[in-house]
């Protein structure tokens, strides 16, 4: 049995910076049970117009703030999934909400223009102040998109252009590619593939679906296409107690990814590209190694294959660095780089020579919404004037230090703790209870999402703080005894 | 040589409504080239951050009214475009800015939620009161989606769904299914195809690109899927005067349909739906007869395919009536209809069998955007009160007569005016005078769109009055006066 008063006295509150407590609240309330007797009402209502079965509950975005969210029947929670990790400070944040009441910004809501033709006046200043000014190493440009698959579809798209532009020697298509693209055929629709790994989640348009390996349940019906897919290095945690064993376990996945890209080139598919999340997230929260990234960009470069790292989950700041990809220590670690969620829009960065040769070929009607960029660019000053990034390391550290003792302290339950800043996992015994945890502790007033089989993956918005984490832990203690 | 008199007097403005001249503009105002000093300033700008070649010219959208788009050096053009026809009700509408200015509503556009899991408390009523107050005879429910690309890919994939699980009799995949899925196989992945049509747009991801041909540069260099394309009727117009050469036509082109159904079926490619556009947009605006879709749809039933009618572009009241499929007069017009542009919001409605079976199979983080059906919302509310959609039958009138009467003036230089509606378009002789003379038009300062390889396409905001016509027709007759 574990002894209540050291677990509570490790995990009690520092005391807070002032400015968040008289913004947020003091912590979670809960009124009903989860949905309660509203959220089932209007579940009820909206049942007759979309399927609801995914439908946690309904909310009162109006009264959430800062970590909490508020659900319609009063229920307060504090909030470590934040929309599947798509809140990036909180909910209702001040600087935000000035945004929307600023009236020289109506105009960018109101008015959503057709990006790619007739840009609004501000929108390099905007991109150059907001995205621009957190490129990933060796990239100035980046194209916006309306979400996270859109974002990768287009990347996809920018890979072939530029492998097939780099097999011709030249940006001429011939009249037979122009002739056979237009009923999907090949040479004009070239039998080009890209290396996806399984467990990897790349999003659910078709082309991205190809390169998704999750769950069954996303792509089961869906015609797809003949891509080849590595394993994903399968790591024991904590990763530094089984370094040998690990460094043992990448090889072999790395040695498996060189021989997909010769097996698919002599079948006549040759891989134009490589995408790869630096932690598999929707999979399971599965960790490489910054060694395992290294090697991988260098099998792309030796291969002729561009390098695509998918930062939609990752990127933003959860893991202390502003993208995953930093932890790699690498000047030049990828072609290209898509993001979402937490960056409010879609879209990716890419290096100079995976720009589109002419125009109209990475292209849509809105291709992205400067109203997203508007807040975009504020969340990155909030990031930057509260700094965030350092809360976030320390808020991390806590977490997972805070795991580990629970780790220990129910070895039957939990194992495998392991993350990077905020961006924490934990294993429990199985999907049952974990199904059985996220609900116990969403009644007690924790919303938490789970990932892969049986994982519970915490992500917080940047504002969670170290007191935010021991509010956390201590429900989570009081759920897990629950098991015991 | 034409009658300048006789054109000007016919072309002559009806006195306008009050409400509009006061918040509008009186006419075009040009003070500069286009793209002018400032615009080419900004363009070399975002040219280091983007590939700038489909840019038009920068916009200042606050100062941007009704009909009228100004650009960054304070010219005012008579948008006839209307941002690749996405601006439902014209820019900065009054109704629009309420919107924004209701503290009530910041939360929506600051607390961006993960629609299909945690929805706000008013998004069934806001569902109701905007996408299913006008729902297509026969669907009563609606999913939305952040773009058109998007709402097409997940009709798609609704339709597979339905499509399997028909084939199989029940709902429950075999352990075949959900391990062959996994990596990208059949069954799992069946080789199953979407039917679509010579000329078709229906975006640009790859599931969606697999449908679309209108130009090679939107599928050039991308991987795509063997599914069956079908010839599109080329009719001639007006189409009254031709009925049995282009009935003759049609029924050219829908048998073909029906013998790719066969052919795809016995090659182990079965047809699980067929996509169309109620007027082919990009590819030209090429029309097909009401008789021509209701045959087309008894052909989807007769041989158990879906029918999906894309109205991304026709939808939203361009054609005098709310969607295009309505001038079919059929009570069961299709089984799904997508939308995005003047909606504000994608998405696409369903007939209740189409509804995935389970959750999470239709689904991404943010699946659409509140603050977006907020919008729509008031957009449906301003259509009604104000009448637009009558407006839109008489100013479609007026524009298609004129058009009429300019093509029986420059008869060298127009042929085949046609159009419902303000949805409209003409042929120019050549491609390269149809360039130049959007060009011209744009310097006096009417903003016009291409389509197809000679085509110009007319898409005007619904508050295009008659007067609107006339200052269009004004121009226009003055920049045709320039080849004669």
């Amino acid at each position: 049995m574990f002894d209540l008063v050291s677990i509570v006295s490790l995990f009690a509150s520092k005391a807070a910076p002032k400015t968040q407590v008289e913004f947020e609240y003091d912590g979670p309330s809960m009124k009903t049970e989860v949905p309660g007797p509203r959220s089932k009402e209007l579940a009820k209502q909206l049942g007759e117009m979309q399927n609801v079965g995914a439908i946690n509950f309904f909310c009162n975005y109006e009264e959430s703030r800062g970590n909490y969210l508020v659900d319609v029947d009063g229920n307060r929670m504090l909030d470590v999934y934040t929309q599947i990790s798509s809140i990036p400070i909180g909910y209702s944040h001040p600087s935000l909400m000035k945004v929307l009441s600023n009236p020289n910004n109506m105009s960018a809501f109101v008015n959503r223009p057709a990006l790619g033709i007739l840009p609004p006046e501000n929108f390099p200043e905007k991109l150059a102040e907001s995205l621009l000014s957190v490129s990933p190493s060796g990239m100035s440009r980046a194209q916006t998109m309306a979400c996270g698959s859109c974002s990768n579809e287009n990347a996809f798209k920018s890979m072939f252009i530029w492998y097939r532009n780099k097999e011709r020697g030249h940006n001429n298509p011939s009249e037979e590619d122009i002739r056979s693209c237009m009923i999907n055929q090949s040479p004009g629709c070239p039998n080009l593939s890209i290396l996806s790994f399984m467990g990897g989640f790349h999003g659910r348009t078709m082309g991205c679906l190809a390169t998704t390996h999750s769950k069954a349940i996303h792509k089961l019906d869906v015609p797809s296409f003949d891509w080849p897919i590595a394993p994903f290095p399968k790591l024991k945690y904590p990763l530094e107690e089984f370094t040998r064993e690990n460094a043992q376990e990448e090889a072999r996945c790395l040695e498996e990814v060189e021989d997909l890209i010769v097996q698919w080139r002599q079948k006549g598919r040759p891989v134009a590209g490589i995408i790869i999340e630096p932690i598999q997230a929707e999979g399971g929260d599965n960790h490489a190694s910054p060694d395992f990234f290294r090697k991988l960009r260098n099998i792309a470069h030796k291969h002729g294959c561009a390098f695509h790292v998918d930062e939609v989950q990752t990127g933003c700041g959860a893991t202390g660095k502003f993208w995953a990809h930093e932890h790699w220590g690498m000047e030049d670690p990828a072609d290209i780089v898509s993001f979402s969620k937490k960056m409010l829009t879609g879209g990716f960065y890419h290096k100079d020579e995976f720009q589109a040769d002419k125009p109209y070929r990475i292209f849509n009607t809105w291709m992205g919404d400067p109203s997203k960029n508007l807040l975009l660019a504020e969340v990155l000053n909030v990031i930057r004037r509260e700094n965030l990034l350092e809360e976030v390391s320390r808020s991390g550290k806590a977490l997972l230090q805070g795991l580990y003792q629970l780790q220990a302290q129910y070895p039957n339950l939990l194992s495998s703790a392991r993350g990077v800043g905020t961006f924490c996992a934990v294993d429990i015994r199985d999907e049952a209870t974990r199904n059985s945890i996220l609900i116990k502790a969403r009644d007690k007033g924790v919303l938490l999402g789970g990932c892969g089989d049986r994982s519970i993956r915490f992500r917080p918005a940047l504002v969670f703080k170290e007191y935010h984490v021991h509010i956390f832990l201590n429900v989570f203690n009081d759920v897990l005894a629950e098991y015991n």
